[in-house]
C-alpha cells in the first residue's frame, strides 16, 4: 500500500533519516529510573539565559494579545541586528532558528540538478537539506587525525573539490564546526572566498561564533560587502541561551535576503521569540559571562580529560569531542546509567568519539568523575 | 551581478512574489497618524486566548529553563490531541503554524514534474509552495457567483481537472475556504475522496474547522481509517486564539506522517507554544465562546451589510468576503483612514472583494459604521 501511496513523494525523502537530537533528561530518567541527571548533549548554555528575558517575555504574556498573528517582518529585532552589525535591516533574515536559514537555502539553492558541499563530520543539517532537496552530496575529506585541526574543514580540499563539480550550488562552512569543534582562521576563510566562483553561495554557520578567541573572528562585514555570494548565519540558541524558542539570522546581500524571504514561512518567528531575542541582545553582560565560563571551564576540562590520557580535539566552541579510540557506544551507555547525557557521534561517521557539552563546573566535574568510573569498569 | 549570483537559484523561487500578511495595527498607527484602530484583517480571535494558557506561559517562563532544546517529538501535545481525536500519536504531525504543514507537505510531494491542484480564490500558501517547489499548479474555476456556494470549490471540477492531469501529486481542499467562507457537505467530500487515485494525497485543510455548524462536520476519523491517501490539518491560530505562537497539526496515515516528520525541521515548534496549545486543548469552554460570539455576529454582520444592499457571500468561518460589485481599493483605503483595517482580495483574485474577519459586537459596528462613511463619501 505504501509504495502506491508515495508515488508522488521525492525520492530524497522516501530514503532520508531524520535528525535525531540529543536526549532530552525526562527521556533518560522514564528509560532508566534515573534521577537528578545532567544533559551535556545539546550544546546548551548552562547559565540559562538573561534574567532580563525572563522578565519581559513574561510581561508580554500578559500585555500583547496572543491572539494576534507574529509581525512577520521581525521589524524590532531586525533593526536592533542591523544597528549591531553595522548593516542595513534589509540584509538581515530572520529564522526559526538557525537550522531555518540553513533549509531556506537548501531551498533556494538546491534540486536534484545541483549539489552542496560541505565537510566530512559536518553539521547534520547539511547532509539532510541536500537530500530533501535531492541534490547531491559532495563530501569533502576532513584533516587528517593528525594534523592541526584534526578532523576540521579542509579548505585546500574544497577548492579543489569545487574545481571537479560544477554543479555545487551551495557550500557550507562551520566555523567553529559541531560536532568537531574545530575552526578555520579568518585568513584561510578569506582566501577561500576569493577564489570562490561568484555563481556558487558559500553559506558561514557561525551558531558557535561568541565562544571564539575575539582574534580568530573575521571581518564579517567587511567579508559580506566584498563576496555578494556570501550568507553567514548565527543563532541566540547558544551564548544567548535561548534554544527553547527558536531564533537564528543571516547576513547577507539583499538581493539573497529577497529570495530567502520569499521561501520563508511568513511568520516562521513566533512573537514571544521575537521578544526575547531583542530583550537578549541589550544584555551583552549575561553573554559576555556565559563565553568566560566556557573559556574557563573549557580549558579546566580538556586538562582533566587529557590528564585521563584521552585524546581531545581542540575546540573554539562549548563543547569537547573526546576520542576514545574505540566504540564510544559502551561509554555513552555507562554515562547514561550514571545520570550524565552526552552525544555520541556515530551518525557523524565518528563511532569512536563523544561529544560533551560545556557545563556548569560542578555538571563538568560530575561528567568527569562517571567518565572515570565508567573507563575504569 | 544578481543574475550571476543567482544562477543556481530555483526558477520558481526568482519569480515567487512572497505571502502579503494582514497590515499590524501599529504599522497603520505609523502609516497614517490613525489612532485606535482595529484590526479586522488577518480572522484572528477577537477575544484573545484562554487566560488559562496566558497564565501557564507566565508561570513556565520563570520555572523552565530556556536555554534547553524543545522537545521536537511534541510528546504531550501529540498524545492530548490523540485522545481528544480518537486516534495514534503516530499519525499526528507538529506544525510551526499550519502553514508549516502544507510546507511539509509540498516539500515531500511537490517538484519540478508533479503538480498541486486546487481551487481558484484559495488560501495563498498554496499557490506559493507549489510555485516555491517548481511544480505545476492545476487552478480549477471556481463556482459560479450565483451559485449556491458563490466562489467555492467545485469538487466536480477538481475530478475531471485530475482525470485529464495525470501529474497531479496533491490536492488542497480548504473547508471552509478562505477567503470566501464557503464550504462543502460531508458528502461531497467524501464522494470526491472515493474517487481519487490512491497515489494522489489530498490535503484537507480545516483552519476554521470550529467555527462550521456541528451538522456541517465531517467525520474525520473515519475519513482517515478509510482514505490513507488523506492529510486533514487544523490550527491553534483561531478559535483556540493562539496565532501569536504557531502551533499547527495535521492528522494523516502513520506512513505519512512519518514522511512529513523527516522533513520537518527537528524543533519547529518552540518550548511556550508547545505549552500553550496543551493548555488550550484543555479550556473547551473558551473555543466555545469563542465560536458562539463568532456565529451570533457572523449572522448579525451579515444582515448589517445585506441591509446596505451589499453582496456578502455566505460564510462558515470567522470573516466574511463582502463583493462590492466594483473595484474595491478605495473603499479599502477609505477603511483605513477610519482606523479599520480589512483585507483586500486583489491577490486572490477577486479585487471587488473586500474581507472583514468578524470582531467583537462593538468592532464589527463600527466597521459598519466606517464602511457606511466610505460608501456615501
Amino acid at each position: 500500500m505504501t509504495q502506491a501511496l508515495f508515488k508522488h513523494a521525492a525520492a530524497g525523502v522516501l530514503s532520508l533519516e531524520a535528525y535525531s537530537p540529543g536526549m532530552p533528561i525526562e527521556e533518560l530518567q522514564r528509560r532508566l529510573g534515573v534521577s537528578n541527571a545532567i544533559k551535556l548533549a545539546s550544546n546548551e548554555n548552562p547559565l540559562g539565559c538573561s534574567p532580563r528575558v525572563r522578565e519581559a517575555v513574561a510581561a508580554a504574556v500578559s500585555e500583547i494579545d496572543l491572539a494576534r498573528y507574529p509581525d512577520g517582518s521581525g521589524h524590532r529585532l531586525k533593526h536592533k541586528l542591523a544597528s549591531m552589525h553595522g548593516i542595513e535591516p534589509s540584509r538581515i533574515t530572520l529564522g526559526n532558528g538557525s537550522n531555518d536559514i540553513i533549509e531556506l537555502l537548501g531551498r533556494v539553492f538546491l534540486g536534484p540538478d545541483r549539489a552542496a558541499l560541505f565537510s566530512a563530520h559536518a553539521f547534520a543539517v547539511y547532509p539532510i537539506i541536500t537530500q530533501a532537496q535531492c541534490a547531491r552530496a559532495v563530501v569533502v575529506p576532513a584533516r587528517a587525525a593528525d594534523a592541526d585541526q584534526p578532523y576540521g574543514h579542509d579548505l585546500a580540499g574544497f577548492s579543489r573539490a569545487l574545481e571537479v563539480n560544477a554543479d555545487v550550488a551551495l557550500v557550507f562552512i562551520a566555523n567553529p564546526n559541531n560536532p568537531t569543534g574545530t575552526w578555520l582562521a579568518p585568513t584561510q576563510i578569506e582566501a577561500f572566498l576569493a577564489q570562490v566562483p561568484r555563481e556558487v553561495i558559500v553559506a558561514l554557520d557561525e551558531a558557535y561564533y561568541e565562544y571564539m578567541e575575539p582574534a580568530l573572528r573575521g571581518d564579517v562585514r567587511a567579508w559580506l560587502d566584498r563576496y555578494p555570494n556570501l550568507v553567514v548565519f548565527r543563532t541566540f540558541s547558544k551564548a544567548y541561551g535561548l534554544a527553547s524558542l527558536r531564533v537564528g539570522y543571516s547576513l547577507s546581500s539583499p538581493e539573497l535576503a529577497d529570495l530567502l524571504n520569499r521561501v520563508r514561512q511568513p511568520f516562521n518567528n513566533n512573537s514571544l521569540a521575537l521578544l526575547a531575542a531583542e530583550v537578549a541582545l541589550d544584555d551583552q553582560d549575561f553573554v559576555r559571562a556565559s563565553v568566560e565560563l566556557n573559556t574557563a571551564e573549557r580549558e579546566r576540562l580538556t586538562q582533566a580529560l587529557l590528564g585521563m590520557g584521552l585524546n581531545v580535539l581542540p575546540s573554539q566552541a562549548n563543547f569537547l569531542a573526546i576520542d576514545f579510540g574505540r566504540d564510544a557506544k559502551p561509554l555513552h551507555q555507562g554515562l547514561l546509567e550514571r545520570g550524565v547525557i552526552v552525544r555520541p557521534l556515530a551518525s557523524y561517521a565518528l563511532p569512536q568519539f563523544l561529544r560533551v557539552s560545556i557545563g556548569t563546573r560542578a555538571e563538568n566535574d560530575r561528567f568527569v568523575e562517571a567518565l572515570g568510573e565508567v573507563l575504569t569498569a
